[in-house]
């Protein structure tokens, strides 16, 4: 009954080899500490989503603090899980798992929906963009003075991206994503996604590079880019995906439906990184381009299949993604005192930057607090910002070649990734559902349909 | 938009800062290769499940050769998969889906009729284990006679651990999981799991180390930790787990269900992994252990809620594993012609040895030619067996120092695994089915239940 797993890690044990463990190529093993780890993240998934949902807060909030207390256990002396933070193979299975959740969202999104709120979209993400990053840039200049300019719009343009994960996930949670705040979010957050890639090229290409010539050509090269494939998509979506469809309907092996769709949700996060954007945006198009009318060429399956069929796929990664985002929080980085002020300093600027967001939605009835607030989160984007920075140099007021983003300014960083996480799905549940009695025009109608 | 995925290497590419990736730790990236890779291994499952299910054979075949295919394109000059033969995110998805298989065909398994069969069950582990070291033994003393004696011996060990995966997954297909065979077929495969240990342990333990005192305590301590984790799974089936399924059933959170099973079955596989058993082996006790009688205590769900949760996981992962062990498959050394007399003989050896499995069974009305065939596939502990025999060294006909396994003969154990992999399939579909109609008695009654 023995297969490759753990067979090989035995046979180099018994025959003390350790020759072989180099050359195991073939038969590459699921560490022990993954599957303990593994097993240990679901349950505190769903150990922190139950306490959340019994305080009537989206269980994502609990898995991001599980995920906070399982990565800290070091500073009570376990550091058993500490390699797991940085685990090659737990870190692509939560991967995949905001993969399926983008795939689902964009299942659950109606293209045409979001296209008629592009302008809203466009105008919010340009404005949250603007403001949030001339806010982070003078919060620097009042906090690091001595810092060279250049240092400052850096910090701002960190500011800048939104981390949509947590925001759909609530979304969905309160299911909320057929309202109009909800298109405007997350069309905002596909042209943020786009932002932030030109914003890193310009300001980290500015520091690193003497020309700036070469920074504007692939300013417009990632533009470009972008359009292309989001157009690309809307054409396959309207005439590639219903013949794939009807193909796959012919089948009769077992689980072809899921099986393919997941292929495609693949295919397209390739495809989105070839052309220079998020895997993530490609999984979101993916979803999209499946719609209701593609279906309709397939009499064998509806769309909803595909989602029923989705859902215990997602239940299981969607959480790992999340666990493991919390997981990866210093609990001991944040705790710094002399970091206080500055951090504080730039999380409210990260917050009340997006917040003008919703000031520049022209249209009425629309809960502008909730579109800030669903773009308020950092993530990964801004970590990434803060690891480059620390590798970009420059020279500071005596001379010496400094980092860009020195230690205190990466811990405050970190704290506002921690906050705007945090505090995002309480407040986003608070405003989305305040109002819902009031004015229960649209939101209410279309969360029914 | 933009979370992790992608960002990283795009930051690179960008601001062309190479130092970066090094530090990448907060960010791995789930690769291009990856994406595209996963993608096709799925469609490529799917289009060669379909064209074997159309022939009537079993999917699990045309995933195996559609996985050669896949890779094996550098034959025609396709080159960009190869990576992915080798890739750490590819194979832990692979053992994931057999550890997925495992804990399926474990809860579809019944405890209490597999311990029912336990005599037979170690009788056709210990004639499958003897026989095929025996025939081994002396087709490689015919093939190779200028070879040491141990070297005879380990390739004749090299040919006794069976292969469970492929034979489970044909048994589920074909709905024969509740026959008294498919139950005699798990129960040996888990001794033969043991008995595989042992064997590694003792040939390698000889040829490795000068004591042979070490080897023997070695030995009795691999098989007292077998028989206390599984005494101690079965003592936990009884007491505990309807405990913690209670537990679960008290949960509002969505997804508890399926969520705390797999974190069960990782917990379990690791459990075994500590008892230096396959991960395997552990998934399948806790599929066992989830039985019928401890979701009595579970108002809320039934075992087949669970059994439904599972199975859109499953069709997604566990072909991967097929596909894979496919790709892993490498043609040009198969169709060595030097090779072909010594391979073809080994695999009858391989075959004939398992065969004689079936003589064993005392019970009547028991389709002995279906458990020789069920006991037949060969994977990848013989793979293993071959590296580990490729870094032992004993002195030749000439004093010089050789590998125990040198190319030829690793070459002519990959013939073994793949023929024996590629024929399972159709042979146990056609020894399972071929008598259904006349002496219809008991296995009919028991697919029916």
């Amino acid at each position: 009954m023995a297969l490759w797993l753990a067979a090989d890690a035995r046979a180099v044990e018994v025959a003390d080899m350790s020759a072989h463990s180099s050359t195991g190529a073939a038969s590459p093993d699921l560490a022990p500490l993954v599957l303990v780890g593994l097993g240990l993240m679901l349950v505190v998934a769903k150990l922190g989503g139950e306490v959340c949902e019994r305080f009537r807060q989206p269980a994502v909030l609990g898995e991001l603090a599980g995920g906070i207390l399982l990565g800290n256990l070091a500073l009570v002396g376990v550091t058993a899980f500490e390699p797991l933070k940085t685990d090659q193979i737990v870190g692509a299975l939560a991967q995949l798992g905001v993969l399926i959740l983008l795939f689902e969202v964009g299942l659950e999104s109606d293209a045409k929906a979001l296209l008629a709120v592009g302008w809203s979209a466009l105008l919010v993400a340009l404005a949250g963009t603007g403001a949030s990053l001339a806010l982070g840039w003078l919060t620097a200049s009042y906090f690091l003075p001595d810092a060279p300019r250049l240092a400052h719009i850096f910090i701002g343009a960190a500011l800048c991206a939104t981390s949509i994960g947590i925001t759909a996930r609530v979304l969905r949670d309160l299911n909320k994503l057929q309202t109009r705040e909800a298109r405007i979010i997350l069309g905002a957050a596909v042209v943020d996604d786009v932002l932030g890639l030109v914003m890193l090229a310009v300001v980290a290409g500015s520091i690193a590079a003497a020309s700036a010539g070469v920074s504007k050509l692939s300013v417009l090269g990632i533009a470009f880019k972008a359009v292309v494939f989001l157009l690309g998509a809307i054409a396959l979506g309207q005439y590639v995906v219903p013949r794939l469809l009807r193909g796959v309907g012919r089948f009769e092996v077992r689980g072809v439906l899921l099986a393919f769709a997941v292929a495609f949700c693949l295919l397209l996060a390739w495809t989105a990184h070839l052309f220079g954007l998020a895997s993530i945006i490609g999984a979101f198009a993916a979803g999209l381009m499946l719609d209701e009318v593609s279906f309709e060429s397939v009499p064998r399956y509806e769309k909803r299949d595909l989602q029923a069929l989705l859902a215990p796929v997602g239940t299981l990664f969607v959480p790992l993604f999340f666990v493991l985002t919390g997981m990866r929080v210093d609990l001991r980085v944040v705790a710094r005192p002399s970091l206080v002020g500055f951090a504080l300093a730039l999380t409210l600027a990260a917050l009340v930057g997006k917040q003008l967001c919703g000031l520049v939605v022209t249209e009425r009835k629309v809960k502008r607090l909730a579109i800030g607030f669903g773009m308020l989160p950092r993530g990964e984007v801004e970590l990434i910002f803060a690891g480059v920075g620390a590798t970009l140099l420059l020279p500071g007021t005596n001379g010496n070649l400094e980092p860009v983003v020195n230690n205190a300014t990466y811990g405050a960083i970190v704290v506002v990734v921690l906050i705007t996480t945090l505090v995002t799905p309480p407040l986003l549940k608070w405003t989305l559902t305040r109002h819902a009695r009031e004015p229960a025009h649209e939101s209410a109608e279309q969360t029914t349909n």
